[in-house]
């Protein structure tokens, strides 16, 4: 069951990412991320301007709310952004555990506006052989065991 | 065409994932990007002891060979890493515009170490409406393509 969302969250996002582009800053791109009904932390768009091609709205966003809990994971928050996140920033959510995305623009949106986020989906629902995407392959599968088998021996690793 | 990769600087990121168990960093994957035939970034997982859901060893690698060469794109780069890419290192490799990956263990492998990397390979095949996992939901679609509009309409926007 997906809790109910909060337009003025949404709201905000949006005009974070209307007001990144006014700035020149970067992408049009916003987002908020919401504990107990409270921004916990923002993040706009600046691939350009930070010179990452990760910085996303919604990673510069779970990065700030993972380092103001001082925790690697954001369970119990949701995600508020002004577009359909990407494959990236959708994983990005999975992996901090987060409890919801709620979203304004789609995906189709964003390639109207000259962005990839669809061709991006379409080419992960493909078999990897598949995919005009970047090639990726790969080599020496036995030896790369090795460093899961140092990790499933550790008696002090941290599982995340 | 596939370019030719060498196996020496997979054996490095593989190198670098274990070492990372070792000390108890963090989990077991490292990464290294190559350009020009030498390597330009590494990276390893600081996901738990940097408090960073999207510390990544790719994403690592990427945000730090992008600061080094003081650019947004990693065209003319080829990423190594120790295990296949998560679908977010993936795309952050697509949005990095690098020109390959070469991996060492597969997620089925990261699978057995504990890792949900297939399981979210799985999940992105889905239709949104079918995943299990975290919910996104489209709210306030007309307003939020404000943000695309102010972007065509900019004037000093930087494309990316």
């Amino acid at each position: 069951m997906q809790p109910s969302a909060n337009p003025e969250f949404l709201r905000r996002a949006i005009a974070l990412a209307t007001e990144n582009v006014e700035t020149g800053a970067g992408g049009p791109f916003g987002a908020v991320i919401v504990r107990d009904g409270r921004i916990l932390a923002e993040g706009v768009n600046t691939v350009t301007v930070a010179n990452d091609p990760t910085a996303h709205a919604e990673v510069n966003a779970i990065r700030a709310a993972a380092k103001a809990l001082g925790a690697f994971t954001l369970a119990g928050c949701r995600l508020y952004s002004s577009c359909q996140p990407c494959p990236m920033c959708l994983s990005a959510a999975y992996w901090a555990r987060m409890d919801a995305v709620y979203y304004g623009a789609s995906a189709e949106d964003a390639a109207r506006a000259g962005f990839d986020d669809a061709f991006l989906y379409d080419e992960l629902r493909k078999n990897p052989a598949e995919r005009k995407l970047l090639p990726a392959t790969q080599l020496l599968g036995e030896e790369a065991w090795a460093s899961f088998a140092a990790w499933i021996a550790s008696a002090h690793k941290i599982a995340y």
